[in-house]
Parts: structure tokens; sequence; C-alpha cells
């Protein structure tokens, strides 16, 4: 199968550093031209489940902005330029919850939208944490962390409690991972 | 926990249908005030997992312009103005795939960026399914439909075979909902 050829792009909107929306002109395998395909670039970003060393698992119940009510979320937030994501990762654990891990493992990385990117997704398990610093968040969003067991994890992800659509795929593999 | 309050919303870039990008000023709970965060507008989109009466999953090698490489894919599309969802799901199922299917369970509805939208996505699993039609697809990419055993998608989904979030979210979903 061949990938699609990208012929010409023009910004047509920014706001950076968090967003590029450019107007693409693409030749696809079968002939076919398309002019105005819109692509979106935003920064990538980490996702993190993190299971602390009694098998809890670290989850907030938090208001953002995009989502219809409250949510619960595992740890995420922005790869800065130039920074390795298992690095961004480790980052946003420590900031976000003052936990390290033992062990990271890579669930995977993943374009956000199929059509127009939006940016890279990379999504990690972070087992045997353990609390070692102070919250250091400059998150905007009111939280509270929780510490859940798998089953309220199991239970949250299968009843709409998560209403993001990345931290669910996060969520859902680590529950893949982790078997009761 | 506090929503944030919408205090105005200016389109700065628009290309019908697809996509309205917007400027949006925010007032936070904490009484922080926000000029200029963006919000995208794009379709609400279905995701459907569907499995047939021989327990084999509808799974599609395609390639996504997005996409680093070939990628597999559940059934998936836009909403059309004014469609239910489920009805979307059903619509996309026959159209894609020629399969109708017996039973259809809700997994969910998720945001899919949760600071700037980006659509809404509907994810379904679909049991039962049988072919009842040719494929009637308007879809531009190359693809080929597979039958995949659960244990062949299980391995898909946790080796990074599935490029894309959203449809990860639904597989891993769907393997948490059919256990082995």
């Amino acid at each position: 199968m061949r990938p699609w050829q990208t012929l010409s792009r023009t910004v047509v909107f920014e706001q950076k550093p968090w967003i590029s929306v450019e107007s693409r002109e693409l030749f696809l395998p079968d002939g076919k031209h398309i002019p105005g395909w819109i692509w979106l670039d935003t920064p990538d970003y980490i996702i993190v489940t993190a299971v602390d060393k009694q098998g809890r698992f670290l989850i907030f119940e938090q208001v953002k902005y995009a989502a219809d009510r409250a949510t619960l979320a595992p740890v995420g937030g922005y790869i800065r330029p130039g920074e390795d994501p298992l690095e961004a990762a480790k980052r946003e654990l420590l900031e976000e919850t003052g936990y390290r891990a033992d062990s990271w493992e890579f669930l995977g990385d993943f374009i956000t939208d199929a059509n127009r990117g939006n940016g890279q997704g990379y999504l990690y398990l972070a087992t045997g944490a353990e609390k070692v610093a102070d919250v250091n968040s400059d998150d905007l969003e009111e939280q509270h962390q929780l510490l859940l067991t798998r089953d309220q994890v199991a239970e949250a992800v299968l009843t709409g409690r998560v209403r993001v659509i990345t931290w669910q795929a996060c969520l859902a593999m680590a529950l893949l991972r982790l078997p009761e």
C-alpha cells in the first residue's frame, strides 16, 4: 500500500507554541489530487498510567475545559521542544504527583487524528511508584489526586468516568497489560 | 469542582464542513482570565469494533495520511449533521464492510482533546455481525479487510500495529469487554 504525497503546505492560522493549522495539497496513489487538506500541528504529549508499590493507580479527578463533566485522568502533559518522550513522562509524573517510578514500560506512540495529525501521543505504564517530593504543577485545572485499585480503574474505564479518549486509551492498555 | 466559563468566541479559521478554529476568552474558577484559548470544532465521529458470528474481528489494514506506516483499523467515520451516533455506526459498518450486526453495545462517548475539543467520539462494540451486502465505501484510502481472532487483535493492540489513538481506545475497550 502506497503513502499519500504532500505537494505543498501553507500555514493558514498559527498561535505559537500551541497550534499551527496548515492547508496542504495532496496527491493520492490512485491519481486523485486534493487541494486544501487541513493539517493540525500541535505539541506531542505523554500520558502515564502510574501504579504505586501497593498496586494502587495514581488517578486525578479534575475539570477540563473540553470535558462535559468532571473526569478521571492519568498523568499527562505536553513534551517540551527537544525533550525525550520518556523524560517528559518522568518529569510530568514528578511534577503532578511528587512520585518517581521504578519501572517504565512503553505502551506505544500514536497519532491523534488519522487524517489531520493533531500531535503524537507517547503512552507509558509506570509501576513501583513512590512519593519522593511535593507536587509542583503549573496546571490550570482544579484537581484531586486519588489512589484507586485496579478494579476501581476498570469500573471507571467501563462506565464513562474518563471523558477524554486519549486517556481512555492509556488506561485501557494498562489494564490489558496488568491482568487481575 | 467548578467548570470554566466561556466569555467570548471568535472564529479565526474555517473550512466547512471539516473544521472551525476559534479563539476563546475564558474565565477560570480561581479568577484567572485567559484570552486567546484555541478551540477546534471538527465533526463528531463513530468507531466500531465489529465481531462476526464466528468471533472474528472485522479489521482493516490501511494507509492513513497522518499515520507513519500502514495501520490496522476498526470501522470508523464522521457522523452526518443531525444523524444519531448509533445510526451512523450502523451505516458505516454496512458501507465499509457490507456487514450488519445483531447486537450493539455502547462503549462510551469521549472528547478527543481535553483542552481544545476536536470532536466527540462515540465508540461501539458490534457482535454477531454477518455479511449482507457489498462494500459501498467512499473512503479515499486503500484498504484490505481482514478477519482476525481475538488473540491476533490483542497482539496488534499491544505491539503498535494500530497507529491512531482513538482506534486503539476502541479496540482496547472491546478486548476488556470480551475476555478470552
